[in-house]
């Protein structure tokens, strides 16, 4: 019997807070969870900072990673009649599903930005380079490996199998609202997705879904909606994120720079030299951020010992409402305030904004180019949702976007009543406080 | 307004999945929740090695102590008419729910059984020694950090305060059979706390459940009993420890040896002296250990990095059942058996027991002293409660005990087939194997 | 001790599935509960026909009734320190929430339409007339029956009190969207009223909410929403809505023209000359009315027994979609053919039409004159939700209306296949079919 | 295509709240749901009297019939590979479980105690009879209706078949469990059905659990027996099945005695007989109990409408704990001092018990011969539960009785206080009162 079609002896399930549980019967997705770059997954929180803000949202990407394969796996359940379907591309769309974030690092977000980094790179690299997962996948065929790297990529040439795990409602989304929403407690995220998944159909190259299951897509995207501004952008994981962003930026710095470390920062080196290899990349798991946030917060660099401390011991940065448009002046006055009382602004005070796309139809050219949601019509033909909700309607293209200002307020507090600068920044901020 | 009745200007809370909310109005709460000290409880898991079998159990510690405390705030709502109940008695109360188990390390079990610690002589030192939690108790006054280790320590002289967290139906088992079943994702670990904080009442020197509410607690003692057997004893979950605890062992034996380490151990040092300062124990948090496991992977002593690369990638030892009043000759053979193909039995053959006592009455001078669980009847007397319900009643003293045998099946199916040590120890085995 | 300021010796509690649990603690609460026209809301089925779609939705008004007290009951708790506020006026809200459907009568919608009725005069006249709960009333105050209707009927003085049971954002439809959703098992219906709950405060004459709750509130808007549109006008519970509505005509008719009933329909008899005495309505129950429907599935009028077959052995009306704009001349054809075939169109084509504001603020003079949302900003503000939120400003004010045509598609497919009628109504029908 | 192997031409689904949906996808389920016989079971609540104890228990047994057949739905997809396991017979087992209560009437429990009659002779005469059910069942085979009057019977010759729906661990227990916990809101009656399918296999002539899921059963056995002393015995409950019971006794009593009944009692007459058909047995359901109870609450006969008023506004009676072996005498004071105060004891003072058998190996000749649970242990025995299970066995074959005595409190109270007998009545139930 071929790798390919092997069976597992006797179906392994998960435990799964979510789908209740995850089910493996294929012998190459059970020998893909086992491999070491897969079980990584589990040292990587997959919200980041947010469980500084939701203490119960410390769930890994290795949580996430089985909940996409198992919605995927349930979808293909009703795939089984698609012409030109077989065994191979079910393969491939859960090698994908379960493998889509295999590349991200600790605290991603911040790491991409600081050291210019794209964990979709590492997830290509993880799966075609000299890996267990590689080995694993290669069984199966000696293409296989391109193939899975192709969909999660989204160039792979069946656009049906890349808009299982990328589209504006795949099964990556699905998982993570849910999930999310589950471990966080917040009473969002939740919508009928056996509904939705028996509302699927595929026509030509894409998913689409049955008219009669509009309401339940509905509910779904306005779950999204309320995740992304009560859970994802909540002020105060922001608040953590731009800290963790400051403390990479400021080792980068002294290391540039040829400051002398207490404990040599190894595992960053080919970081800050932005010459990061796979090998390296893989050992970068969360315990080694923290356990040097541990070490960084005694060394003697005033700004990196503070920011790390303040990360490890949640002393967070307080924040106030900013509109770029009106009030640069401000801030502009603002930044030589903070120089006036020793405050490096570049540091201490910092702009961070977000911004949210609810759901969009398709617009060539853009960004973010996922396909839009159509609707299987009682007469067959298809049509664009926010052509039939008038509630996805409503939101659809509206883009929404918060800008706040962080700075760490105890500090501003501390300085003496009778410094003039002290009275001028509160009353700055006073204006955007919340 | 003395800091001991001071309110929060406005109620914070948190959002929790368990109990919805956790609400805090005092304080001396927010200023605990806020040291360093109660933060640190983030970077240490509730349920140790237990995410490697169930992947949602990956919650902290931080998460359990709010929920504590928020369950006895809750109980407390019902005590306002107790006589000499006062505003100070309730704080304690709060704080001792809050800081119960401010001491534990990671992998607390392990740690504690390889160095000899216990993590309760470290809450206390932590409540009584130079810390942020110290200077915070110590605002209410003087006596009062005394007073919270006193209830932790059960020596408090109002034994209804110390059964709030330590009896068999107290806050602590309350919070963590809900949420560890929460977290796991398993059906096992619900009851009707509500109704059981309404039928909850303080009778002199203990709180009693009115005789109507009795059904729920059987529930309750029926849900730690499975979850006692289903999670807490799950036998991949102790073979995961049973790695941990060896890799403490060869470490700290190498150590002794005087073996160089290619990363210098420092924060186990003083552990491997067995000279714990607070400082050193304070510091050595869950990442710390994960980061020390993945650069012993990468150490010279095989048997180290084996173990190490083993925990970090759940390559985890099998097991079979093993009945030590029956098997020893079998166990004395597999030792030698080991021994010949250069297996270190010490480390590649360890049993592991468990037991569990679902509930039991008073007897004086056993080890698990806990008070017995008292009804309190229509007519005022109070009733032990084994004596009026059955299922109880059924299970009532009945301690249960499972040993198995680990070791890695891995490496024992990797020796040639014509070595007679492989066939002998499968035969030995595969007579107890599941 | 004054019967106002009476307590219950022990709080008594409702075992509630959506509430978890009912509290009462005062006597005046207990006692209505237990009154005979309290009682009788048991037999009256809060959603009518919806059972006949939504299987689970057997539930009755008494049930909601509980939970719109308990809703009310615990929203107080926050009202403690309003100026001015006494213990009468907390009686006042309860027993406004718990009696303010009182003078529903079995499928209500039908019966009001038919016989020209309106509850709220019933729940004016039970609350005011020689009733147990009006006796129960009058123990508080010789003037409180008159002010618990002056609530419901929205003329008591005090504004604030009247929007706890009639603003868009009120108990009743707090109680309703999550009980409706949970007895029918949608999934949509849900959102945090606890949330919501601790965000409301009463400022001068109306319940505002505090900006910070604004997500809840938007979540609580989208639930109503799809409420209305996925259980409330189901097309098929307007089906048996159709079909009840028109026994009901079919049976006035009948007495009108002087039709010899087999079974004398005694407790209709008011009804029919429209002149309903009190007695008679509260006797009236759903009992009653579904033994008379099998009573007249037997009756010789075959208008008459066919439609009361069909209600009570659920053979339903088919539907098409239908636009009055466009499709006149269809209709006006169609009612012919009837005709022509023998089949009543005045009983057998019926067109029904429903409609939904999901959010309005508030335009003097229009029908459903409710009090727009208000949010209470940071800088104490007041600012109506439209204005603050994208999603309700997108659905805002936006009334949707859907119609659907009525018949009994049985009986034309069983006309012989030559008969020409047959297929032109088929041919008309066809085209709107969903 | 015959009959039996008719697929509907889209699956219908319906909504349940408690196992989200039910499928059906054979045209002769969807036929039986249609017929007039399993309507009318939407017109009879599954829990009888329930409701007045638990305001949430006012589903139908329409209800539960679906849930049973959804369940065994789910079990058979494990059943596939079972030898000489057919389409037929994969339809018998799905009619027999719709349709294993379809002989149940209004509060069946009473009206088979006071007419003697046994609703599984209803079930098997509608099946069998002159009936909608009977034709669409004669569709599949000619002896398809006697094959499942014999599987509801239990005397099909595959023994397997029978077990789905009548063992200790069958499709109808596990769904009555869940759904009498959803709609009452207890927190009993949960465990994971999900689990037990999982492990259920077919062997020989019955099913048996894999060992592995033994702690799934043990819970769900839990659940059964806390639902039986909270739920299905719960004291209230007990009372209005005895008013109901005595109403019932009453009305036979006057018309044996030739009583004239102001509204003719017309559908009860065969009752009274003992002489009940089909017919008159099948139209009367709960909506003509209800509305006879109405009118009799208004009769002459002061008894009569006495019970009928109670029953119809819930003034229920009040119990004593009664001990029949040692309260004897006790009780026969009481009958005596009843009569002396004008109180018929034999409607007004009534002894009700209650027993259930939490678990129980087979034992040949007992009543119950409810087949005992096996597991499948991993060496492919087969082990009966109660032996491998501590719990079970702790509680297993033990058989708890407990009797109440039922009397109208509030006619005692109203006694005037200088008459003796209300003295000493008040003595001795004193002594019993909870």
């Amino acid at each position: 019997m071929a790798y390919k079609d092997e069976k597992l002896h006797e179906e392994k399930v998960f435990k799964d807070p979510v789908h209740r549980y995850v089910h493996v019967r294929d012998r190459v997705i059970w020998d893909l969870i086992g491999t070491k770059e897969f079980q990584r997954l589990r040292r990587i929180k997959q919200l980041g900072t947010s469980f500084l803000t939701f203490h119960g949202a410390e769930h890994s990407r290795f949580n996430h990673s089985l909940g996409v394969y198992e919605i995927v796996r349930r979808i293909l359940i009703n795939f089984e009649d698609r012409p030109n379907w077989n065994h191979e591309e079910r393969l491939l769309c859960l090698c994908a599903a379960l493998l889509h974030d295999l590349g991200h690092g600790p605290f991603s977000h911040s790491f991409e930005k600081v050291f210019k980094l794209d964990h979709e790179d590492f997830t290509r690299a993880i799966i075609l380079g000299d890996t267990e997962v590689n080995q694993v996948l290669t069984n199966i065929s000696i293409e296989f490996p391109q193939k899975v790297a192709d969909v999660i990529n989204k160039t792979y040439h069946d656009k049906l199998v890349v808009s299982l795990i990328s589209s504006q409602i795949d099964a990556d989304r699905m998982d993570y609202l849910q999930r999310d929403a589950y471990f966080t407690g917040v009473s969002y995220g939740h919508f009928d997705m056996e509904r939705i998944l028996r509302v699927m159909r595929p026509v030509e190259d894409q998913v689409v879904i049955k008219e009669s299951g509009m309401h339940a897509v509905e509910d779904y995207i306005m779950s999204r909606y309320q995740m992304y501004w009560q859970v994802y952008f909540h002020p105060v994981t922001r608040s953590a994120e731009v800290i963790l962003t400051k403390i990479l930026h400021r080792v980068k710095a002294l290391y540039d720079g040829g400051y002398t470390f207490k404990v040599e920062p190894t595992p960053f080196v080919s970081f800050f030299k932005e010459e990061v290899s796979l090998e390296d990349y893989i050992k970068l798991d969360e315990a080694v951020v923290l356990y040097y946030f541990q070490m960084w917060s005694e060394e003697d660099d005033p700004i990196l010992s503070d920011l790390a401390y303040r990360f490890i011991n949640r002393r967070l940065f307080k924040y106030a409402e900013f509109n770029p448009n009106l009030q640069m002046n401000e801030w502009m006055e603002l930044y030589q305030l903070f120089r006036d009382i020793d405050l490096d602004p570049d540091y201490y005070l910092v702009v961070d904004s977000s911004s949210d796309l609810p759901y969009d139809f398709y617009r060539p050219g853009e960004e973010e180019e996922r396909l839009p949601i159509h609707l299987l019509m009682p007469n067959k033909e298809l049509r664009e949702l926010s052509r039939q909700s008038d509630i996805v309607e409503a939101i659809s293209g509206k883009k929404r976007t918060d800008h706040k200002l962080y700075y760490p307020k105890d500090l501003i507090e501390k300085l003496p009543e009778d410094r003039p600068e002290k009275q001028q920044i509160k009353k700055i901020l006073h204006k955007q406080e919340s």
